[in-house]
């Protein structure tokens, strides 16, 4: 449980922020499948703190070691172990954290739940580094996907409340998805991107931080991927999303927006197009039906609150002495950690449909 | 995998919509705990159709026959199996559905992925009617989770963009709870309940359907409950909630609100009460940090699409001819099934709890 | 848990000797495989009591109703539900028992895990009679592989140290599976099985129980099936089959007695066949290497403990007083329950192969 | 699947003979508890290979890495990962096997499953090396029972036919624990050891191996663990001992013997000890009833095949040529690895009982 996910595609996820390393096992890949390298990495570093103004300056080497699985550049039916080592994981004085729970940080409810035990420092398990082994498996299982047509992208949809253009939900393409790989600040519309990024340095001038949406696309699904019932593409793809530390809402298709529509305007009509292939003519589905795929793109996309620890003083209490107490969180932190999401959220889709396909012995 | 949910507490449910029953068994339900079939019996009513001029004129006889784990009126430890029969599943004539599938239904989907061989009458293993099981099972849950102290309760938050008052996230009440049961039309504000059945009506009047969203609240929860990552109490609510049919969101505490608000506000101030007892001053988190509970109120929401059978025609295709085609659904159909699924989140969120209670040990 | 096993394909078994019924859910099956109602009443027919002289006088009505899952006799990919009715519920006086747990039963241990919850009347979920809905399942799964060129035989390998003759492991066939499949009382040799009638009959006289051993064998899998470590064939198998009751040890291939041999001896020589395919000269191994079947037959053997319920004055305690208590188990039981578990042995091992094989997505 | 087992605890084992490291993560250890690596070493010392002239004389540096789930030498509530590096991997020239499966080994299923992909030196993820990472986990687990006053002993039982004394299954105890725990050779019965060892040189001598069968015992268990069906103890520790490489047999109390024996022979009576606490007088069932703990020792027994590589030719194929072929194993193998399979079969049941400690919410 806990930090373990898949059926026939385990992803075991490992680490705290401040131990020796982090990394995660994956069990069940496929045998033969090339993982490069290059592309692997390019995908880590735009998860990486550090590359500009709204994130973080701290330095990750998030390059990972492969401790098994791989033989010669290919996945070789043996678990994959990949373990990033904490290259800064120093000195620091935590005990003020370790007395005085931070608002918004799993401090207070790991404090209750391991009756003191837990690793503290910089957020222990908690902590939003440990999204870095989620890319590494989702980054495999993308290249996996690829090698069969399945293209996942997704782009910043929304910072405090400024809103990118939506995917077209029937016509997001391969095309977009590469553009918004190679941007540093992924939007579809750049005039909205300014925008967030405003929002986001205003938040920093004032130590606090932004929160967003990010949304996801899949193209080149097959029809008929995913179980019913608890089993569904939405409930495979939601545990894992919700996996991500800040992750509040998962919706899909339309999601929250369809409960203010009708039935004859939410509903996708069918047709049989030129080439004979039945398809709908819109997607307020999102892709799914009944929990499986409709063969038409998959969308979702994920709320995620605002970056809890910031530079102004908060109202916490104090374990020890039982009384209220004031903290002012110090150090380096992102003002918005959306833009690092972004290849989260993929790696989570990623997985998720990785596993529904094996599961369903759909292209292997 | 599909129809089976949970961990320690596993509910396997069953039936398709014009099969002789559907039902369910929950396996793993602590010995020696009274079942009160009244309470059960009037928890399923909320849910049966025909109560009012909302839902569809189908009548059913929903009370369940217990055939296994029950020993005068108390779980005895073995698996509980509990069956509806389906006292309707005569005659009508499912040879059109079953060459043009119905948008916004899972007969496509299902069409493609049991290559021809599913149950299309009434929607098979994908109709509404599936959700009694899940009652059965959550009403079960609700009632040992009441004996523990934990409540939960819901309500009609919107439909069709009109709004009721939401709960209050710090002071959400077991009075409030109460008095939501025993309405016809569980909204908080009745002057919102009437324009929403307002909006029904409409629909309705046009042979159309409209949408909603549930919310959910949960009372009396320890902290400390759930596990890191893909346990969190939001992975393991959002993996049985989207098992509801027609549900393409889910959210906890602000949710997809929280992605507007800086991390000065939507972080939950900590204070020590009165008492002694450390708690949140505001719940933006709906009651979760890090996945685990924080012992203030849990709080969701649910987007529910608007019911896909409508009596509008609709563009579909024929599977047998491979042509475009017309469908006029007909029969008695919800123009609205967001009130019928009211009680179904809650059993969705008993269920869960209970689960993740029997997981971590709290309770028992 | 408890009662739910499988991967792709799950069996929830439920019921108890005397609630209302006793079945099985099948989630997982491929859709569109024809079940043979026939042919699996007379499978269920060989488990059935009260066929000859060496099992209970009791009388069963094993004949299951379909609740869900079957479509025309055909699987129509949701949940397979088959409930079989307990006629024979009434009466009897089970206080004793409840307060006298009965040695060799589950009664003790119930009690304490239940803390006096469960269901003593007759075992409870722990009856043998719980064998019917695994004979269901397995019947079924059976019929699946049989389509594939998959066969399964067991006979009975002993009696209270009487030996049939083993299977021949490279040439076990369909043939001597078919005869197996005929016999009332189903060994190799006949005249061991004389022996061993006697040696049930001569028990029976004394109001006493004979334990024995089955061999299973099952042909025409493919190489290649299985997982390495936890989910191999044997992990597969066992779990399985150590849930039929009164499994006490479970082998493979040559099993104890390979601890008896040299490398030399025990390692499987191979050979390419007369038509060029890859095999072994030996099948000491039983067909399994690594957990992953080798394509030679896989070869299991059970061992199954005396009869718990004897006739004789046993040793007990009473629970209510705390005292040593005698106990003489009145009714009608089997002296041997042998002969009734041969068809359990073979339901159990189609389940575990056809999970594993929807997991490898072999034959599908 | 595959490498991971276990329920409430999930232990992840990853690796490959030849690999940069092999090693496990342990989702859900609870947290706080203490691991002593002295002792923790001392145990993954009775598995290292060189210790005698019975293993093979690589060098093994089998000291772990603890990457996570340490914090000042306990349990933090994170995963617990855990590597080690393969000191050894370099040069040695594996065309050959890679072509010539090794009969006894996993080499051909390998090769037909993973189509070619799989790591072939040393056995890959097949390698008895693998064990080494179930000993750290169940080394863990066994420190934290032991705490709770659970001891968990075993001894060589046999060894190419001659045995050993069996453990006396009421009067197991800590003190013989011990004994065996310090025995360079640990049987109970030295002239017993001394016969084996002969049969070891033996074979050696003549480029042969053998095998054996050990006996774990546990004691200190409450009664009421486990679960009835599939998740009874039998099938618990039955599904992690298969995965110990070259098990091929699994049996509880008596066994393979119980099928010799009478009802009125197998069956434990009760009695009311002087204490006023319920036990049995003899313990034939080895501690399990109905797949649950008697509160008597739980006793169970592992068939060993004799090891598979041997320095004697073997007819096998070649893969490439697709003809028969012969080849001789060189390098050094144990020509017995029973003596080292002692702390794996002693780990694989600490796993297994503490996941079902954990699942029960017992002793946490």
């Amino acid at each position: 449980m806990s930090s373990i996910i898949g059926h026939r595609l385990k992803v075991s996820v490992f680490g705290q922020s401040h131990a020796p390393g982090i990394g995660c096992v994956i069990d069940g890949l496929p045998a033969g499948e090339a993982v490069d390298l290059d592309v692997l990495g390019a995908f880590l570093a735009r998860r990486a703190p550090g590359r500009d103004a709204f994130s973080t300056a701290r330095r990750e080497d998030d390059l990972p070691e492969f401790v098994s699985g791989l033989l010669e550049g290919r996945t070789c039916g043996a678990p994959l172990c990949a373990v990033i080592r904490n290259s800064d994981q120093h000195s620091k004085d935590y005990s003020e954290i370790a007395d005085k729970p931070r608002p918004g940080h799993a401090d207070y409810t790991a404090h209750i739940k391991y009756a003191g035990a837990q690793d503290v420092r910089g957020g222990g398990h908690f902590s939003g580094r440990l999204t870095a082994p989620i890319c590494i498996a989702g980054g495999i299982a993308r290249q996996i996907l690829e090698r069969r047509g399945i293209r996942i992208g997704a782009h910043i949809y929304a910072i405090n409340g400024v809103h990118d253009t939506p995917f077209d939900p029937c016509l997001v393409s391969e095309r977009e998805f590469a553009l918004l790989e190679n941007k540093p600040f992924c939007v579809l519309d750049d005039a909205a991107g300014t925008a967030m990024q405003e929002r986001i340095l205003a938040a920093k001038g004032q130590l606090d931080s932004v929160g967003g949406i990010i949304e996801c696309a899949v193209t080149g699904l097959p029809a008929g991927l995913g179980d019913p019932m608890f089993d569904g593409m939405e409930n495979r793809l939601a545990q894992i999303l919700f996996g991500i530390p800040a992750v509040k809402g998962v919706e899909f298709g339309d999601g929250f927006a369809s409960a203010a529509l009708r039935g004859s305007e939410n509903n996708d009509p069918m047709t049989v197009d030129a080439e004979g292939n039945i398809r709908m003519t819109a997607n307020h589905a999102g892709g799914i039906l009944g929990g499986i795929t409709t063969g038409m793109p998959l969308l979702l996309r994920c709320a995620i609150k605002p970056t809890p620890s910031i530079g102004l003083p908060q109202k916490t209490v104090s374990l020890s002495s039982g009384d209220n107490a004031a903290l002012t969180v110090h150090g380096r932190h992102d003002p918005c950690i959306v833009p690092r999401a972004v290849p989260v959220v993929i790696a989570a889709a990623a997985i998720g449909i990785l596993d529904a396909m094996l599961d369903d012995g759909i292209g292997f």
